[in-house]
């Protein structure tokens, strides 16, 4: 039977309805069609919140593990909170090690230590092991679940070893050869194996030049490793080489999408180590800094419009329009910005073309300034019905559309040319300059024809 | 020999000094320990955009068409263009039909015609073939290198078959059974074959609940099942039933990459067809109309400011700090938003806990706002040496962060909630909120103590 995806949506609108219902023992025989990770989101998307213990007390031990297993950290760990210590125990233990490892991270100190006191030896050493590693490495994200063999092994011993091993570690694209000391020295495809005669020495078979990192090396950057290699899984080694665990292709999705996500986070001027999760004490610690920067950028503006006092004391109406214009040149050079931090992120472009960016953003400047000026010259007319005052609103607003979009779209290139990435403060310090030249150009014009607008 | 990072990175280097130094015959030598994804890396981000073209042409057929294959689509057609027309037609018949049907589709039709008639007739079809499908279905995504097996083979049979077929072909974690009409029936994985006896009748062994996608599926929908069953690939059917292709782990990587960018995108007002590569009437095209949506809505503050002319004219000094309250509740209120569209993308939080979010940005703007308007209060009253002046600037910042906090940090939920996606103008419809409310705020305090300020 092919299962499309109407007919698993039909079946996760069933379980999610049967949730609700408070009707569990049911919902979990409709639920065993679903993988864990479908459930897992039924559970986060469409289950009320006070439903989700219950219904994975009553699904079984296994099942239970290994759909929180599929939840984010954070939501995991207050389940495993609200639960009996011995369910939470039983959860913890019957989920992978590297995984159970993040949850009692995300756990306050006072939870996490009977919970793991609990834990069968084997489970606790491998938790604690796991846990030593920092936080972005490559250690703290392998999982421990591989296949390795010795040296001195023939094909059809590694085929009865793959056999006998538990379906969590049997479950590999590889299986790794180590030396005595449990040092990596050689990989082979389950393809080689399955096409070579069973009495040759894998040593013959293996290949030997592996692509590994370290435990200590970069997560994100072995993910990527990981990808654009095309590999299944990357070996992850000590720095005496013995191996200790792998990274996955689904750990590289995981990360690769985190990493684009701080790379896109430079727009919203917004710390990459916020999330929904981040309690509001430390968001205000990591966003008011950056605020308080802003109110210092603002000054320049305010400085600016102070010059002109005198202009605005005769002409009040002038400053009806200060926020359109600053606010569009905002508005407009963080579009222009969105586009190339995208670009950027995602690789599709080379950061030697930034001449290209601004050949293309000069081009769309000149023509949206004209349209939106002119569009906003009218309105401001309309409005005051003063001309000469609609004319320099359009002008001032179609010169800092030109402006925003240019200095907008070309700040990433420069910014990842000189080795850094667009930060927190590229948003504020983008609308910093539109504002001061939208200002400049308005007031400045304004003042020189300040007699037409008294008159 | 383990590959770690730094030999590695050493390697990449040498690369492209020889690149850049145009010595092309040692650079091709040295790049064979490279992964083409490593060198298309480095013609992406090191190589002289002139020294591209030449180096392909002397790395020898093969390895310059799976290069050109992990660049991305629009700069493989640019270099395609630029080659001569029997190289660019070797480097199209040299990778993947998948990847050569989505760099013609890049071509302008008079580079495409005679590529295309020159490719081989296999390849040609193919290609077409692929072309077809609409641009983000499976279909136009999957690739065409999958192996099956008719229904009535045994495991050694099968084996027999992954050894004869070609590498492209073979290098795949499952196995495919069709009977007569190509219809998928079955999968059976490696490792099940590897532990089977080569006489078990292949029907026997195989899994017969399938998950598939549909050819006019949406691609990134059927990544997410990928990923989240931790599949290595995922089947794609006709309407028939007839086995296509496959969505491999990358393809997904590659997708899911893109949508999340997407759904970031709704931060920067910016259209999710837009590029680096757009074309610039293109780009205005899509930006256009957003933009003066927006100084429709940005009336809204005029109109209030407009209101308070006559206080303006009697304080016009109050016109200074306009812009510093209106950008500093976008900036805030962006920032804010910035936190929940990517926790949302991330599916990090459960969209029904939006009250926790307001309750979160509550706290925050209560202590963010104090702050900032403390900050704010005392340098408008160091600038202007008006206490009165200072204190009313200083409260409508304090307002104004907590309403820009809460408003931003809750529209996604909302927005998402009632089954729509962030969009293009969420950035402007915040920035106009916070516009009115804290303009609002301050002009109307400032009239009511308007004799006091005057004096």
């Amino acid at each position: 039977m092919l299962l499309q995806p109407e007919r698993m949506r039909a079946y996760a609108e069933r379980v999610a309805d049967l949730i609700g219902e408070e009707r569990y023992a049911e919902a979990a025989r409709e639920a065993t069609n679903l993988s864990h990770a479908r459930v897992a989101e039924i559970l986060m998307e469409d289950a009320p919140r006070r439903a989700v213990v219950p219904f994975l007390e009553r699904w079984g031990r296994d099942r239970a593990a290994l759909t929180l297993a599929e939840l984010p950290d954070e939501f995991a760990a207050e389940l495993v909170a609200e639960a009996d210590r011995e369910r939470a125990t039983d959860w913890l233990a019957g989920m992978p090690t590297d995984v159970a490892a993040d949850i009692v991270a995300e756990l306050d100190g006072d939870t996490a230590e009977p919970l793991l006191a609990d834990l069968p030896a084997a489970s606790r050493a491998s938790v604690q092991r796991l846990s030593r590693y920092e936080e972005d490495s490559a250690g703290a994200w392998m999982s421990p679940y591989f296949v390795a063999v010795p040296l001195d092994k023939s094909v059809g011993e590694v085929i009865e070893a793959l056999r006998a091993a538990p379906h969590r570690h049997a479950n590999t694209a590889y299986v790794y050869v180590v030396d005595e000391q449990q040092r990596l020295v050689g990989v082979v495809s389950l393809r080689e194996l399955m096409l070579s005669p069973a009495t040759l020495p894998v040593r013959r078979l293996m290949k030997r030049d592996i692509l590994v990192a370290r435990t200590g090396d970069n997560a994100a950057e072995a993910a990527d490793r990981t990808y654009t290699r095309g590999l299944k899984m990357l070996p992850v080694v000590t720095e005496a080489d013995a191996l200790v665990g792998v990274l996955t292709m689904e750990d590289a999705l995981e990360l690769l999408s985190e990493q684009l996500a701080d790379e896109l986070s430079g727009i919203g001027a917004t710390s990459r180590e916020e999330s929904f999760f981040t309690p509001p004490w430390r968001a205000i610690q990591l966003r008011l800094p950056w605020m308080a920067a802003n109110v210092f950028l603002n000054l320049a503006a305010v400085s600016i419009i102070s010059a002109f006092e005198a202009t605005l004391a005769q002409v009040a109406i002038l400053a009806a329009f200060l926020p359109m214009i600053t606010d569009m040149g905002g508005n407009v050079g963080i579009q222009a910005l969105s586009v190339s931090i995208r670009s950027i992120a995602l690789g599709e472009v080379r950061l030697r073309d930034y001449w290209q960016a601004v050949r293309k953003e000069l081009a769309i400047g000149v023509v949206n300034g004209l349209a939106l000026g002119a569009l906003f010259g009218v309105i401001a007319y309309a409005m005051e019905a003063n001309a000469l005052l609609g004319g320099i609103a359009g002008a001032a607003l179609a010169v800092n559309v030109l402006v925003a979009g240019v200095v907008g779209g070309t700040i990433p290139f420069f910014i990842r040319r000189i080795g850094l990435d667009p930060a927190m403060l590229t948003g504020p310090i983008l609308t910093t300059v539109t504002d001061i030249t939208g200002v400049s150009i308005y007031l400045g014009l304004a003042s020189l024809v300040l007699a037409g607008l008294v008159a």
